[in-house]
């Protein structure tokens, strides 16, 4: 099959290229790199060294012996859009280009703003283009199992059935999300449902959990390295906990740490990503998938981080900080997750083994967080209307030494020319 | 009160201004006329003439010796939205000023993006602007019953308790709307309900039935006027069935015409909102009105139409085009309308009052529906993703006798210089 990736620069984008093209795909991909700069913006970068995309797409060709096809733009730009399609023709687009960031989103009003719109504005243009140029072609959307919060009831996948008022109906489940960010993928869902059921287009939403990992089996060499991020902006709990531990710095749980998410390895997520590939919705189908492995609490994840540690040497404690977010911080949480392994959907990896991949990374490119750590520390405040991000020379208070704020102008030392 | 009433140059903004200065409440606006140009675009106008605001201002001092407080501008602009809040500091903000038309939002891809981003951005802002200008202000936010879509389900007024294998909660009721405006709507409300949240505003979502009628007790005075629009793109079903029957043309039912909505009288819906005013909603409250009288059928309207005017000794047919739109042309439609009967709302108007104030008005103004005759049949179809808009020059088949094309260069006659 031919493959567009919407967002191939980014952290899942670009293992899932690798994956696509591994599997005998071909695959094409689409970016404007924003993430690069506002990863940048909030003074921080990838703790592994990526490599400009040129250079990504020679590594591809010299190591994988494959032709990864790639066209930089925005999707804010309809004629763009239409002429990737139009001149690619896909037969499954993957977009995963959307500011993914739920604290990004809070810093002030301008970021709420530019990530709501500018992420359903890239999803309507891309409904549009492929109702114009490849109707029959299968969107798989990148969602995320943010929308739904935290109910009091099981979450199903998408859609249930309810008795009220002595009636019964199949309703869409209710969205209850917790961040702009997170309003916005919502949003983004309304818009695939409605465009499916007009036009009766291909799509499956992927409710996606939070993606842990370094590693797919096709990064086999260092140039091939995806993103990944650590700073309180842009790392996942899990990600910024390991840091810290190899940082000589207390794991930062947020308030009691019983916020409970589903979790998946990143390989595991190209496998459903692949499998979703692999199995198109049928014409006038809107599919939803809950794409996560199993569910663990923010305690969990740093008593395994702490466990893990021990393996290399490293010995980190605890501190619970008050919770910046507006969430509970004890709840019930029981997704239902039956599409994907109906599929053929089996996860290879664990939690555990997830930990000690991305502790062997980053212990090898610790200069790298050390260049950047004062920024694995809460800065978004969800209760502020202008928090401000974690940029070095707006927290003098910084416990440990003080790294010398990044600028453009001295860029730190580092193995590699990249961000 | 002080109230501030965005879009105040609108259909329900100007009356309601109106109603709340008539009860003694401070008023203050704000516009950018952007409806008005809408309207222009898609070649029609006002079929009642309304004054440029600044007349309507002059006409408020001379009749009604009130003065109503103005400022020109766009919610898409940040700073001017920070700054009317932090210069009126009203106690409430009624919040209308977005784009109205699902035709509109489906004309082709732009329209779908203008739509939506425009009317996230200014409630965005407004939210931003509140939290950080006036916390305690009341925002009473314009929805649509169209955002709940038509469930086989009884509609409650934004929530409802489910039980699910074997739990219960009480949650958001499902949204599943019919056009890119009226996801917009939806993808407010999750926007003010999330704010309401995390930042314990006071906020009303009015989930607001269609509204008819020409006419409330405060329009004493052709002066005073309210918009009407009746083209296929900015009108109403019924507006458009009253216009049809004036011009001597058959009233064009989509499809079966068992479509159902919620109605309320213009006058009723002032006095909804201005309940809503003055009984604001609790800090952190975010409440759900379902703000409408009475449901009809779209067969119901060209029946009640045609029965009518027949008391004006006009005849007109029915007739039944395929529906553009992708909706249920039969369907379950029971929602709940409680919380406002509760706070002391009485229907003052009934369904019949409503069309023979409306035949009044329209049969006075006559000349103007004439000059724009070509604007009431569909064009824009859901199914097609890049409709064309009203344009008398792209319906050289019109039946009837046809009107010059509308152009800036040739004004039709008319009784007043006004849109």
């Amino acid at each position: 099959m031919k493959v567009l990736i919407t967002g191939i620069d980014g952290y899942s984008g670009w293992p899932l290229a690798l994956h696509l093209l591994g599997r005998g795909h071909d695959v094409v991909g689409v970016d404007n790199f924003v993430t690069r700069r506002r990863v940048k913006e909030v003074g921080s970068w990838s703790g592994t060294p990526i490599l400009p995309f040129p250079k990504r797409q020679q590594a591809v060709h010299d190591l994988l012996r494959k032709e990864l096809g790639f066209h930089k733009g925005d999707l804010a730009d309809y004629e763009f859009v239409r002429g990737v399609l139009a001149t690619e023709r896909p037969d499954a687009i993957v977009h995963l280009a959307e500011q993914r960031s739920a604290p990004y989103s809070m810093i002030d009003v301008h970021h709420a703003v530019a990530t709501q719109v500018d992420n359903l504005t890239g999803t309507l243009h891309l409904l549009y283009a492929m109702r114009e140029v490849v109707p029959d072609a299968h969107l798989v959307k990148m969602g995320t199992m943010g929308e739904y919060g935290t109910p009091g009831v099981d979450i199903p996948e998408g859609f249930f059935e309810v008795e009220y008022r002595g009636r019964r109906d199949t309703l869409p489940f209710p969205r209850q999300a917790g961040s702009w960010y997170h309003w916005s993928k919502v949003f983004d869902s309304g818009d695939v449902m409605f465009a499916t059921r007009i036009w009766k287009l291909r799509t499956t939403d992927v409710m996606q959990g939070v993606i842990y990992g370094t590693r797919t089996p096709e990064i086999t060499h260092d140039k091939l390295l995806t993103r990944f991020d650590f700073d309180e902006t842009w790392g996942t709990a899990l990600n910024r906990f390991i840091v810290q531990a190899v940082l000589g710095l207390p794991l930062t749980v947020y308030g009691q740490g019983g916020q409970t998410r589903g979790f998946i390895a990143l390989e595991d997520s190209m496998q459903s990503l692949r499998l979703a590939v692999e199995h198109p919705a049928e014409p006038g189908q809107y599919r939803v998938f809950n794409q996560f492995d199993a569910a663990y609490s923010v305690n969990q994840l740093a008593e395994a981080t702490v466990r893990i540690a021990a393996e290399y040497r490293l010995h980190p404690t605890i501190d619970h900080p008050p919770d910046p977010r507006v969430e509970a911080e004890q709840h019930y949480y029981q997704p239902i997750h039956e599409h994907l392994p109906a599929l053929g959907y089996r996860a290879q990896r664990t939690l555990d083994d997830g930990i000690r991949q991305i502790f062997r990374d980053v212990i090898r490119f610790r200069r790298r967080l050390e260049a950047r750590r004062h920024v694995v520390l809460p800065t978004v405040n969800w209760r502020v209307a202008d928090s401000k991000p974690a940029i070095a020379a707006r927290l003098p208070s910084f416990p440990g030494p003080s790294a010398p704020p990044p600028t453009a102008a001295s860029p730190p030392s580092s193995v590699d020319p990249t961000v």
